[in-house]
């Protein structure tokens, strides 16, 4: 089985275990996901990224792994393919953002 | 080439076409991976979650895979496995939650 | 004196008694102001506006607080006149959102 | 009139004359605060304190509008007293923080 799908599994027979199902509306995962962010961002609050990953590089690990369950469980619930999903933005980032113009700069598309 | 190390690997090729691995801090990485959650999030703003994935399935589709791919950066940038990463912190809450006190309960494990 | 300026002098009184002002640029205030945000919204994660408002309405009055308290730093440092922020905001809205359009309407202005 | 009932006043004026009160339940205004709290911050992505404010003061003078709007918004859904809930905040804030822990440190209150 691949990757992606063999991490979803585990991360839905856990919320199937706890009967967590029928709180996890596709609005609340998205709100949930949005929350574990920015406790990922917290680790950076008040400090530089170098100070911040020298001390709290495993707090930043548990909140990553947060946000990435909240994601795949998203996906699973709305139906998205994970991997498909990416390498779709990847193809249309490399069109929104064509090298000779986004080489080493970071203005959005929008304005270049 | 498992799944996950590979779709880095894309995204890292993404990265330095642009040549954009000078603006990724880990700060500016845990911010914009924020920012992208917000933006998954604001396709439920006013609606209810069968309103919202009914009209606007293809955004979250991008949305969700902004908020995979800083999210892969991020992992990348501090040094931490992603799978590795979910497992454990699927293990850490397996003893958070005890299914005997959890089972369809929402309510946060500090108030168990 | 007006009572947002009076608000903001106690504000900053509190910061500067804790010699925090070299915390604050304006980047850590809006990534703080956004975290506070966030930690409003948790309130409701799970959960509809109704159970939240009857559980949680003493936390969400602090989270609110600290929202507020950001924002009025965060104006102050970079000044902005939050009374003509607001009143100019609602002038620029009534212009995009003409009443025979908007009017019970949830869409987005760019979609009138 | 005080200053944050006339301006609160002048926001729900906005939303009647939209007849958006039906789309304006606490969970919603909530989410939505921390939307335009994102739009904030995204005025720093990729750059330096410095460098935003120089170039993006007037959009985030608008940002912190609609985040102030939802604010007040909120506060008024809920039933809370923005001024009393700031100064209850200070004044419990003045308790976490003692000055003689707190002077010219970061860290959360919870560590000291």
């Amino acid at each position: 089985m691949n990757e992606i799908k063999e991490l979803t599994n585990k991360v839905i027979q856990f919320r199937d275990d706890c009967n967590w199902k029928q709180f996890h509306t596709p609005k609340d995962l998205a709100l949930s996901l949005s929350l574990e962010a920015s406790e990922l961002l917290e680790n950076f609050q008040w400090q530089s990224s170098h100070e911040a990953v020298a001390e709290k590089h495993e707090n930043m690990k548990e909140e990553l792994a947060d946000v990435l369950m909240y994601a795949l469980l998203f996906a699973h619930e709305v139906g998205i393919d994970v991997k498909q999903a990416i390498e779709e933005k990847l193809q249309k980032n490399n069109k929104k953002y064509p090298v000779e113009k986004a080489y080493g700069v970071s203005t959005k598309y929008t304005e270049l």
